[in-house]
């Protein structure tokens, strides 16, 4: 598993809501990304990735394709592949995991060094532009695939590699005389590194990993200078963004918002908290909870979607929420559950769990059509297919998945996340065991001997979660459940019997002595409701979302008609929620009374001074926000009227 | 005057509200222009203008200056200053003018041609890139300027010059082999020429005019012609524009939508409309008509601005009127205003003078500072001064009015149209005199034999219109009065007694035998409403905005404090309005009972599902939406919730 620190846990998820969604990512979106990497999807954008390397190889002839950071999108499908082989082995899909290493491994050039752009282009500019052309970048995502796949099949081809290639990093960048004194342009790499060194313990790694994070816009500021030796002008100079959209326009522990690239932001973030648990740096953890709550209390939509800008696909300003022009791109929800998933290791607070939860359940996996073969880069929460035609800042906003991206990072993002879920439903220190997550399945522990769990529930769908213990250490243990903040009732129950107990930071701690055959039962009430924005969100003004336990839910057109806009909650929600199975692959749906207001008998003026229009009570039919755009392009409404 | 048709009509405006715009932008717009075209304005956007004519005519050295449309600007001033003289002589400014006709005529070629671009640049050049290049549009408004300079001088300079340039258009464009069969990009000629037909009667005026409606989006298309040849590519290939930014895309008696740079549209349909009420092209005026509804029924601004979007400063679709990323240029409004007085000469109905009313007192007011001095090019009906800076896709709306514009459109073009009022304010037809807008002043017209009005009123403050004759001819004439199509009460009374009649296509017409001492008084109900719009506008729904008589209001922070979005109308208005002749140059000042609601003790969160705020009745303190941003940078807003 990935190492977050704390001690090992072992989970094996095993429920209706998630195995859906890991059978089809790994069953049905995996071959098809790898067919994507391979070009081999119909009227789909090319890729040339593994192309890429052969050609780097010397193995077949021709030029680069795509993007500067193409090889990553094979390292991010090998990840995947890597964390699906932990619960689902594939010998066949392993073989040809093996095969694609081979092929990486063959591009390597003697000196470690692993970068198709530049291997085909020139070696001799190789290392001169770290702000845009993204050589750390792959060599990050090149070590998160090595690690993931040694730790799932024990396999050390491409930790090797990965090791060279990092060696041959240190040797070109760091502090010292005559190396470079620089840091990547696009963040993954501090990640990457203390994952390696997870593994290796070299510390070289964990030294390179912070000195990426120290040396970030320090001044003279590197990528100014890169810039000027270069000749090169800084492509966000005129925006408002300048350096800070690489969140290098001061050192991280001067940083006070989240900033620029909403993706480098959350991968710059979850590498420096993984430095911060590692070397216990306070200030660097300080730096961390200060960036979180920016991106995660002013600057957060409703769906755990982040980056509220397409101008350089990045956070804008403080409450700066709109719902139609939003970029929130699947890999930043994705990078927001990476940076919670480690403000949890440095801290068990309930907060950074609500979040991780909240991105899961909605902005990410809205990313993903539900056969697994679509993929949403923008994520909006609000559509008007028109709107996304005709209006040229509305353009990058489409209402349905495409098959691929000629820039393809969202895809095998979302599926390397689904196949790796189990690294983020708990976690263990001390004598403790803390479930932030609730997912059926199996959890293994350390706490000072081993504690073995199943777990029973119908979860995001029924707040009831049953734990029952199938195995435990001798002496007093803790086993800590994690309370909701979206939760306003719940109970608590041990082998039957009630037991009262005040939440701590979120989580309820029961410190005892476990038998196998204990049972915990935690109920958690989640009664369909309305949720406001805070009242500095100025798009949200005197609007509702419907929310019911972490799902938020939206109105599509094929259940309500068009004209969205003129729907209204019309008070509190009257809810009535029902399990369909033939729905979206199997939902909760909801039906509110609300209203609709009339336009007939308008006419053809468009300004007037008639009361409000007349309005008739009419139910509204809610789908999770996830499935949205599922079945054929028409409106659709997260936040509406109340 | 200007010849829209229909009799003779000589107008003399007196009235406070109109006197002190229309002195103002004489007194200080008109010389801080000059300046500008001659680069004596400190911090100013650089011009060139005027310089580019003496370098055209060999009298100076040096490089065009500006965009390829720099002559235009002098032109507009020049236009200005002939309207200006019609009612403010100033013999000291018309010798300033005569220097400046000296210099543009100066730069006339043998051949007729004018344009300081290719003169400068090259010959070779000239008429290769009618769709970009804007030679048309300089000659139009070289034509316009000198026709007006001649009606209100007499000189024939800058006429005979125009004269010799439209020969030379001729010579060069036109349906016959070997001529270029071609149009504007840009429109304006097509009005251009048919106010120098009104002066020449030469019919090859009227023939060219008729010719570029006529030719404009047929097939071949001229401007994709062009392109291929010149191997450029369209600009606007990329977007949803197309050739239609141009409204190029189809023949104008097939456009059924306001297409395109709203500038261009509102130019282009008041040449239409001029052609066809000469001409009586039934097709033409059905197609003025077509293009009218869907400008303003569907694609109009409260406040008569048009152009949805920065993209293109165009029109977007049906309904999509956002306040905040309008693009809403000064010159659309003016432009609207123009094609709104040629669809009352074709037929004499309320619901053009309506729009024509509410684009003056509003949009197109808004473009100018009190002081005459600033100037807006964007007018937004809703700012948050930290998005313009910090939200990329809203900086071309500025929270302040700017000095000058390197593309200096609209500061010249305010001013004419403001110099030129006279010619709105009515229309003779047979035995009808038509009064469109109501200021105060003097009107003379033909019915058939001279009447003399005098007209007193308050107007927009107070909706009393006091009409006495002063002269009238022998037998029954008719005096139509406007209804305007936002008042509900009027009465009308004549010497006294009321009399009751019918309006008819928004017009209370009283034939009668008029003598001198006859009085008219109409007296239009002018309280303060809060008015909607059509439902099928998104961003307005569950928004009033408030409105008195002609005039929008909006409100600023300045009186209200920030986070306007918090601000609610709470019901009927229940207004208290003020004549406050100590702000903002004296304005009707408007207070509702309003809501403000509370943010206090929201807390850090984002999401939560609280009641909706508490609210608590606040004072709103509305002002004229023309009168915003002149008291320092701050929120605005005109839409508010209901």
């Amino acid at each position: 598993m990935a190492d977050y620190g704390g001690n090992q846990t072992a989970v094996r998820i095993g429920d209706r809501f998630w195995s859906a969604f890991r059978e089809t990512a790994a069953r049905e979106g995996i071959p098809y990304q790898w067919k994507a990497l391979n070009d081999a999807v119909p009227d789909a954008a090319p890729s040339g990735c593994m192309r890429n390397f052969r050609i780097a190889a010397g193995r077949e002839q021709g030029g680069h394709a795509g993007f500067v950071f193409q090889d990553s999108d094979a390292y991010k499908w090998l990840e995947g592949v890597a964390f699906s082989l932990r619960w689902r082995p594939d010998p066949a899909l392993e073989a040809v995991a093996d095969g694609a290493i081979a092929e990486i491994a063959a591009a390597q050039q003697p000196d470690g060094y692993l970068d198709t752009y530049y291997i085909i282009n020139g070696l001799d500019k190789r290392w001169t532009n770290l702000k845009d052309h993204h050589e750390l970048y792959c060599a990050g995502h090149m070590i998160e695939a090595a690690v993931a796949y040694y730790q799932a099949t024990g396999k050390r081809v491409l930790l090797d590699a990965a090791i060279r290639l990092a060696a041959h990093i240190d040797s070109v960048i760091g502090p010292e005389e005559g190396k470079i004194h620089g840091y990547p342009g696009h963040p993954v790499i501090e990640m990457a590194l203390m994952r390696l060194y997870g593994v290796t313990k070299d510390p070289m790694h964990l030294r390179l990993a912070k000195y990426f994070v120290d040396e970030r816009g320090k001044s003279p500021l590197f990528f100014e200078e890169e810039d000027r030796r270069q000749n090169r002008r800084n492509y966000w100079a005129d925006g408002p963004h300048g350096y800070a959209y690489y969140q290098a326009a001061q050192p991280v522990r001067e940083q006070k918002d989240a900033v620029g690239h909403s993706v480098r932001a959350m991968y710059l973030y979850s590498g420096m908290a993984d430095v911060a648990r590692e070397t216990g740096d306070e200030s660097l953890k300080e730096a961390c909870r200060t960036l979180w709550r920016s991106t995660a209390r002013r600057r957060m939509y409703v769906t755990g979607a982040v980056g509220s800008t397409e101008y350089g696909e990045a956070f804008s300003f403080d409450y700066d929420l709109p719902s139609d022009t939003v970029y929130g791109e699947t890999c930043a929800a994705i990078g927001l559950v990476f940076f919670a998933r480690r403000m949890l290791s440095l801290e068990t607070k309930g907060e950074y769990a609500d979040v991780m939860e909240r991105a899961l359940y909605n902005g990410v996996l809205s990313g993903m059509q539900l056969d697994g073969k679509r993929f949403f880069y923008v994520n909006p929460l609000e559509v008007v297919p028109e709107a996304c035609e005709k209006d040229p800042h509305k353009r990058h906003v489409k209402p349905e998945r495409q098959k691929w991206f000629g820039c393809a990072c969202c895809p095998p993002n979302l599926i390397r996340l689904l196949a790796s879920l189990e690294d983020y439903v708990c976690s263990a220190a001390g004598d403790a065991l803390y479930i932030h997550l609730y997912a059926g399945g199996e959890i293994r522990a350390d706490v000072g001997g081993t504690m073995a769990l199943s777990v029973e529930t119908d979860y995001p769908w029924d707040g009831a979660v049953r734990v029952c213990v199938a195995e435990a250490p001798a002496g007093e243990k803790t086993l800590a459940l994690r309370v909701p903040g979206w939760c306003r009732r719940w109970s608590l129950a041990v082998n039957g019997e009630i037991v009262t107990v005040a939440p701590e930071d979120g989580y309820v701690s029961l410190k005892r002595v476990w038998r196998a055959g204990d049972v915990v039962e935690l109920a958690l009430d989640m009664p369909a409701r309305y949720v406001r924005s805070a009242p500095k969100v100025r798009e949200n003004a005197g609007r509702v979302a419907l929310t019911r336990g972490p799902v938020v839910y939206c109105l599509e057109e094929a259940d309500n008609g068009a004209a969205l806009h003129m729907v209204r909650a019309g008070g509190a929600p009257r809810a009535e929620t029902a399990w369909r199975p033939d729905l979206l692959g199997g939902v909760v749906a909801i039906t509110t009374a609300g209203l609709r207001e009339k336009d007939d008998g308008w006419g053809e003026t468009l300004y007037d001074d008639r009361p409000a229009p007349a309005a008739e009570e009419t139910p509204l039919h809610w789908i999770p926000y996830y499935a949205w755009a599922n079945r054929g392009v028409g409106e659709m409404r997260v936040w509406i009227r109340e």
